[in-house]
C-alpha cells in the first residue's frame, strides 16, 4: 500500500489497519487520520509522534502500560497482539533459557515497582543479550528518564510497524 | 469490588478490569491510574473525564472513530466488544424491524459523511425510538456541536460502565 491509498482510506479502514502501530492505542490512529493527505510514509509518522508528544505526562505513561511485558504472561498465555508476538518471537523471546527466563521475569518486577510501568523497548533492533542488558541497566534511571525513554522505543515501534504496512517513501520523499 | 479494592490494583489489573470504560481506549484508564488513590467512583470517573477534556480535538476525534456503529456490520458479525454488545442489544438494536435498520445504517452513513466520526449515544439511556429520532436531528448540527455533544456520551457511557464495576459510593461520598 502506497501513501495515495492510505489517504484515501475511510478512518474505520484506516484504525483498522493502523490502529496497533503504538501497542492498544488505536485512539492516536484514530485521532492524527484528522491530519490527511499524509505527503508521505514520514508525514504520518510525524504526526504520530507529535501527536503522543502533546498528551500529558501521565498520557504516555498510559501508552507505556498498554504495553506486555517481554517475555512475560501474555507471550507463554498466546494472549500478546500479533505484532508484539512477531517481535518478541524474533528477538527470541520465547526461546530463552531457563535461567535468563527467570532473570527477566525478576528484572521486569524490579523495573515495573521502580517506575510503575513496563520496560519497553523495541525488539526488532535487539537482540536477546542486548535486551536483558539494557533492561539491567535502564532499572537504575530516574522515572523521568525512563518515561522519556520508553516513549522513544514506542516511536521507534511504531515507524517499523508502519513500514512493515505502507511502502517505505522513495529517497525525494524522505 | 468498592473503591478501596481499585486502588490496590497494580496497573496491569487496572487496566485489565477497567481498560474499556471508555471503548477501546485502553490508554485513558491506564493514564489515569497514575492519579490513583481514588477517594471514591465519582473521583475515579472524574479523573477519566479531566484526561479526556486535556486531549486536543483530534484526540476527542479519535476517541469518537474507536466506536463500533449502532447496529452497524460489529453488531451483525458479532465482533463488538462485550460491553458494547450488551449495551446495543439492550436498546433493542439487534431487533430493528427491517425498515428502522435499513433507516438507521442510512442515517448512521449520512452522519459520519458528515462528521467523519459516528453516531456515538448512551444506549442504555435511550429506547429505539429514541435513538433514531436523535440520530436524524444530531445529522443537522454542526461538527464542533457533534464533537462535544459524542464526548458528553462517551463519558456517560463511561460512567455506566464503571459503576456495573465499582460499587456505588455511599451516599456522604457523592
Amino acid at each position: 500500500m502506497d501513501i495515495t491509498a492510505v489517504n484515501a482510506l475511510p478512518y474505520e479502514e484506516f484504525v483498522n489497519i493502523f490502529g496497533n502501530v503504538v501497542e492498544k492505542c488505536p485512539i492516536i490512529t484514530a485521532a492524527v487520520w484528522s491530519r490527511r493527505p499524509f505527503v508521505s510514509l514520514n508525514a504520518l509518522d510525524a504526526a504520530i509522534n507529535e501527536f503522543i508528544d502533546t498528551l500529558p505526562e501521565s498520557g504516555k505513561e498510559g501508552i507505556l502500560r498498554c504495553h506486555p511485558d517481554l517475555a512475560g504472561r501474555d507471550l507463554q498465555s498466546g494472549t500478546l497482539t500479533w505484532e508484539s508476538r512477531e517481535e518478541q518471537t524474533g528477538a527470541g523471546m520465547d526461546t530463552l533459557s531457563p535461567e535468563d527466563a527467570s532473570r527477566m521475569a525478576r528484572k521486569n518486577e524490579e523495573y515495573k515497582k521502580r517506575f510503575d510501568f513496563p520496560f519497553v523497548i523495541c525488539a526488532r533492533m535487539n537482540d536477546k543479550a542486548n535486551i536483558l542488558r539494557q533492561l539491567t541497566e535502564r532499572c537504575q534511571n530516574q522515572r523521568a528518564v525512563e518515561r522519556t525513554r520508553g516513549i522513544e522505543e514506542v516511536k521507534k515501534i511504531c515507524r517499523l510497524r508502519l513500514q512493515s504496512l505502507v511502502l517505505t517513501d522513495a529517497p525525494n520523499k524522505l
